[in-house]
Parts: C-alpha cells; sequence; structure tokens
C-alpha cells in the first residue's frame, strides 16, 4: 500500500458557522497540510469552508470524495444538535448512520455508564464499516469511511489524532521546498522569476511573497519540486540571478 | 441601493498555493467575514482555497460569482509571473485584460515613470469595465468587475482598502450574535440546545463551541440572528435552564 512513485492529492472539508463567521480562527488548514506533505507526500490541492447544513455537506462529500484522492473533514463531531458530519457523510455515501461498537465501547469506558448520555453515545455514531482515528486527547474517535477522514474541529484535539491517520493513507512523492529571502521588490524581480519559471514549468513551482521584516521590505521566493536535483538546479540560476543584481539576501 | 430588508450573501475564494502549503496562515477570511457582517449585513456562506492555476480560477468564478451575491477574491493581483488572478477573472467573464487608465497613472505617478516597470505595469491591467478599489497602503489598486471584488493577499493591505468597498455593497440585514460562556460539557447540555434550536429553527441559530479558559473546560453558545427579539427569546430560555441545572457562567 506504500506506493511512492507518484502524486497524492486530497481536499480539506472544513465544516463550521463558526469558521464561516469569523467568530473562530481556522487553524487546522496549515496544520494538516504542512503534516500530509512532510509526513505522507500528499498535496491538498482545495480547501472549502462551509457550514453546518446537511445538504451542503452531503454535496461536497459527494462531489471532492469523486475529485480527490483523500478528503479531510474537520469540526462537526461532537454531542450537539450542530454536530451532522458523521450523519451527512453516511447519507452521502447511502451507509447506515449507525453504532460503531468499539466507538460505543470506548465512549461509554470514558465516561462510565452513569454519565455515557444521548450526547456522548451520539458521538459513537458513524457511517456502516467506518474504521476509526483514535483519539488521546478527549477519547471520541474519528473514523474513515471510503477515502473520506473525518476529524474534530478544536486544533489540539486534532493534532493529537493525526498520526493515526498515516496507517490508512497511500504515500505519494514528497514535495521538498526551498526559500530564499531577498532584500528587494517582486517589481524588482519579477521578469526574472518569470523566465525562470517558464523554463522549469513542468517541474518546479516558484511563489513569490512579500514580506516586512527587521523594518525593511522583503520578497520569500518559494520553490517547490518532488525532483531535489531540480529545485537545486532552480535555485543555483535564482542565487546567480540574485548576485548580479547585487540585491541582499536575509539569513535566517 | 441601500436595501436593509433581505439576506444578501457572498463567497471568498483564496488564491494561492502558499495558504494550500500551510507554509501561510490564512487571516483574511475572518476578517472580511466579520467585517461584511458588521458593516454591510452581509454573510459569507463559503469559502474555497485554490492553487495558482488559472483554468481552476475561471471555473470557480464562473460558479461561485452565480451562486453568491458578491465574491471576494484574496491574492494573485501583484507582479509577478504567480500573480494570475486579474486575467483570470477577464477570461472567465470573456472581457478583454487590459489596461485599466486610472489605475495606470496611479502606479506610474507612484513609482515615477523611470521605475515603473513591466511588472508594476502588469498590476493597472484588469477586466474591461473594472472599477478600483483604491489602496492607501502600496498604491496598487484591486478591482470590482461584475459582483467579484478582487483583493491582495497580504492581510494589512487588504485590512486598509475594504472600507473602501462598501460603495459597491448592497446592504443586506446584519445578523446579531450573543455568546454566553459556561462552565460545563457540551454533552450535559446538548439535549435541551438541541430542543431549544428545534423550537426556533426559522429565526436563529445555535452553536456550541468548547474552549479552554482558566484552567477549566467550558462550552461557548453562540446564538445568533437577524432579529434582535428572537435572540433575546431564545437567550432567555437558555439561561432559565443554565439556572435550573446551576452550572456557572463565565463572564468576560
Amino acid at each position: 500500500m506504500k506506493k511512492k512513485n507518484k502524486k497524492v492529492n486530497a481536499a480539506i472539508l472544513i465544516i463550521g458557522n463558526e469558521i464561516l463567521s469569523g467568530r473562530t480562527q481556522d487553524k487546522n488548514v496549515a496544520f494538516i497540510s504542512n503534516w500530509l506533505n512532510s509526513k505522507c507526500g500528499i498535496s491538498i490541492e482545495e480547501v472549502r469552508i462551509i457550514p453546518d447544513v446537511e445538504k451542503t455537506i452531503i454535496r461536497n462529500i459527494v462531489l471532492l470524495s469523486k475529485k480527490f484522492n483523500y478528503v479531510f473533514t474537520t469540526g462537526g463531531i461532537g454531542p450537539t444538535h450542530d454536530d451532522i458530519t458523521a450523519k451527512s457523510i453516511s447519507k452521502a455515501f447511502r451507509l447506515k448512520y449507525e453504532f460503531h461498537k468499539e466507538a460505543y465501547k470506548i465512549l461509554e469506558n470514558y465516561y462510565g455508564k452513569k454519565h455515557f448520555n444521548d450526547g456522548r453515545k451520539k458521538m459513537a455514531k458513524m457511517p456502516q464499516g467506518s474504521k476509526l482515528i483514535y483519539n488521546p486527547s478527549s477519547a471520541a474517535p474519528g473514523f474513515i469511511i471510503k477515502n473520506v477522514l473525518s476529524l474534530p474541529g478544536v486544533p489540539s484535539i486534532l493534532n493529537s489524532m493525526i498520526e493515526y491517520c498515516k496507517r490508512y493513507l497511500i504515500n505519494g512523492l514528497k514535495i521538498k521546498s526551498k526559500t530564499i529571502n531577498l532584500f528587494t521588490v517582486e517589481s524588482n524581480i519579477s521578469k526574472k522569476l518569470g523566465q525562470i519559471q517558464k523554463k522549469y514549468k513542468k517541474h518546479v513551482d516558484i511563489g513569490s511573497y512579500p514580506f516586512f521584516r527587521l523594518g525593511r521590505i522583503g520578497v520569500a521566493i518559494v520553490t517547490r519540486s518532488t525532483s531535489l536535483l531540480k529545485l537545486k538546479i532552480v535555485n543555483q540560476e535564482l542565487l546567480k540571478f540574485v548576485k548580479l543584481k547585487k540585491i541582499k539576501i536575509l539569513k535566517i
């Protein structure tokens, strides 16, 4: 199951009114994306943030699970009425939404029989045939069904569960990246950057991002590729140009 | 143009490999969403984060501009090769991608004729018929064409331009919200919350979000509605229940 010779992609579906309304700042996209690339060689190619609305969740699960190798959902697997992710995914795949025996036991054991109320029991319901993603922080597991992995929205809990996802994922080609921070402005280097990008279009992706540091304006040139060799060649070309133009490099 | 008696919605399209890869943490969603609701009564109903790929941008602009009253794009309007937002939006609407005379003058004036190179000139190109969104931070303007408003990706610059968008937007019904922070866990209140939500389904949206504060676990109950009266009624009902259950309220 561990093929390393091809590109593997994924999407993230963030489910939650609190992110859309701006009440809560999402932190899961950057975390999941960095983890997936560095640990599994999987690239996030699309993110969607949608409300806690059943038909919207269903439509997006159907579409994204067809379009990408994996879909990660965050949010909506808790005990309250607005936690409808597991039920909606069941409907998206036309699967029964039922108690997962092991999840039920884990939760019953964690809360104790006396305190295992309906809200808590709800967290053991998921699409028929799901496998568990264990939760070392607060017991309630996530799940994987087909190519969809459902994780909670609280970043600290999600972070503690992500390592367990690894066993369910096929590894792809890792994207390596290199950053050169220059004390210049984008428009001073844009022409040359464009030329180099065109030349290595097939293998290297070049991005340029303005920054403000040490009271000065700068540009971070980020090169990304699955080939370390190609990355080196492009960076040599970039550094040659930087030297020629006498642009200062910020070393960090 | 200032109708206040209906719901107005919008989507945000974040264009940028650096957000998808996790290199950069997005901060624009929360800012735009909060600003739009508090100043214009416009609700963000979907967010998408996509790569700097022309056909992906085109497909999303066509789709989202039909589905929502407004679309805000962030990123990709700078001087480098990976800044392809303006060109892609032109293609999405089958409009010419051309120099905007006023934008050209603004930029020429800002940089001076001698330093007004090709990269900088590129920032004056936009879809034919665009109106400008002025930029008090770094001159390069954003633009509005049809119902799509294009803003830069750098948060400090975007923040300085947002007020100018107001003149192009029709106001909608503002969503008011009220938060009660409780020292309890979700599963203790989920049943009652669900009942109250069901009762006021049409007018009030109730969300519950766990938090950790002062070393204790809690739940924030967030109620949202366009009707202040309905919001009050629901919150009275919530507080009655909280009192009955002897749950402590965190006052902040």
